[in-house]
């Protein structure tokens, strides 16, 4: 442990891409840590239930060094991270993180920062669309309410992007000797539906505004990654309709075939992770690789 | 005023739009009302200065018969709504409306109902960049805060839309027999760095998302507005960089020619909207008459 702290003190102090690359051969090197970084650390945030914690499993079982870190907002209840955790103890660390209080991302950070020292990879799979009594996808301007909008936009598109605020410092590292990338990635997922030149059908305001407001967020700040001497390819991804708790209320009018497992969804959006050049920095795409139009 | 309540009350009683043109015309050939509208009603909201006073000026002054609805924050410190009130008493109603208190809008839509019971034109003209020591425009993601995303969220996507919502009733009357327009239009005030496709230089992100969001949720009324038999047609505007306290900050670095007067931005708005057609649904324009990628 002393070997990581000493680690960990040096990548604060200097944080230039050459001296990082050098810490962490060094580091990755040693025989003696405790903890072997090689394979890489990701992190999960939305990962209690549906496609992030899937993506948690995949990140798991597919790349068997790799460390995942996934966060939710309530980890004793979260069974499904629970149940992986008794079997890659040692791979998978469990943070609490709610987007709507700023300060438990800071620690998640922070937690990070003192246990593994960087990050590869940064997924925010979180999302609402409609919570029982609270948010109810509108079906005409009449019925949207000014809470909801503003409940929508909190979750949806301010929280993903202070997550990827506080969690920047980490991605600085670069892609991870243990990853087929050279470069960090940020994932966040958005929704076909966010996009504005592709709505047809209307409603839903409070989901589909937020989600392009994430979209111009994401845009935004890749703008700055892509200017960095170490690059952070920043990206987002629309997952298909997926089976899973926020798609379940609206399955009904899915055409057959067209509802994803989350398993298969997670493969195919893995495989964008793992394949993205610096040119896709900034882009929107599909869980077939389609570029969706803003 | 006997006659132009009764026409209230059937006008609250049958909506549709034969029912409606039908008593305007009623309305319009008595000699004993008290207000004229033949001339059409436009309300413009955020009126207290810069594009949206200069909004109020220019419909006053060409439209001799039009009547306007001018909103503000502060009636009482809107010196230069005042300044027009003395020349067009009888046109000109100022009615105080604070995006961010929903109920001065309803009272708004309330007291619009009750004067002269229909709009033709509806004018989003309100927004926010910089506010000192509250909101300032983002230079980097390190400076991302909450608090502004939010703001700039509520003032810029959110009351605009709750304005559409509260207006709507009333612009389901059709264009106005004193205007060129068949159909009722609402223009909304968006900006070219809104545009999520166009964002080449980052930064800004609390306003960005703020107009990415307000165009989306314009996009998406226009689909429920593009589908009723009385439609209302919805467009996003871009005045060019304008010579208001809100492009004050930044003017620096404006090329020469680049920055326009209010009255040259508002001549060449009023052009767009007083020539939309109803394929321009949901469209997003800028001053010249080009449309913005989203
Ligand atoms: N499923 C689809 O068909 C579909 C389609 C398009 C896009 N998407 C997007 O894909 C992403 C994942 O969706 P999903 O289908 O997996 O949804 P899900 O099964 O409903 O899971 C949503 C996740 O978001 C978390 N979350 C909600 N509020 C949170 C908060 N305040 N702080 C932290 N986490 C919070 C939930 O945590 P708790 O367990 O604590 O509530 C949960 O882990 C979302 O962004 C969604 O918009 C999904
Ligand atoms: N000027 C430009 O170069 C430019 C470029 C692109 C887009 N735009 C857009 O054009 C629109 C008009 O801008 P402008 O240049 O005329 O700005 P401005 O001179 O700063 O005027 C802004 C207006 O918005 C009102 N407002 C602010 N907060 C409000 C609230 N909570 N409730 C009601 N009204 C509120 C202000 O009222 P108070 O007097 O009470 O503060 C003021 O009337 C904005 O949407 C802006 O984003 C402007």
């Amino acid at each position: 442990m002393r070997h990581f702290l000493e680690c960990h003190r040096l990548f604060v102090a200097t944080p230039p891409a050459a001296a990082l690359r050098s810490i962490r051969r060094a580091y990755f090197s040693t025989s003696a840590s405790s903890l072997k970084l090689d394979g890489g650390v990701s992190l999960v945030q939305g990962a209690s239930r549906g496609i992030g914690l899937e993506f948690v499993k995949q990140l798991l079982e597919k790349n068997d060094k790799g460390h995942v870190v996934a966060t939710c907002r309530n980890p004793d209840g979260a069974t499904g991270l629970l149940e992986l955790k008794t079997k890659f103890t040692e791979r998978l660390s469990i943070l609490q993180l709610d987007l709507t209080v700023e300060t438990t991302i800071e620690a998640s950070a922070k937690s990070i920062t003192e246990r593994y020292g960087f990050l590869n990879l940064l997924i925010n799979a979180s999302g609402i669309l409609s919570i029982p009594n609270v948010l109810q996808p509108e079906t005409t301007l009449s019925k949207v309410e000014k809470s909801s909008l503003m409940l929508a936009y909190e979750i949806n598109a301010v929280g993903p992007t202070l997550v990827i605020k506080h969690m920047w410092p980490l991605l600085k590292a670069g892609g991870g000797s243990g990853t087929e990338r050279d470069v960090a990635v940020v994932a966040s997922l958005s929704a076909r539906v966010g996009s504005i030149g592709d709505n047809r059908l209307g409603g839903w305001h409070s989901y589909r505004s937020s989600k392009a407001a994430l979209n111009q967020l994401t845009k935004t700040v890749s703008v700055e990654f892509g200017r960095k001497k170490d690059p952070v390819i920043c990206i987002l991804l629309h997952p298909g309709t997926v089976d899973t708790d926020l798609s379940r209320p609206f399955q009904r009018n899915v055409p057959e075939g067209k509802l994803f497992t989350k398993e298969f969804s997670v493969q195919k959006l893995l495989n964008i992770i793992n394949n993205v050049k610096s040119h896709d920095n900034g882009k929107f795409f599909a869980w077939d690789g389609q570029e969706i139009p803003w």
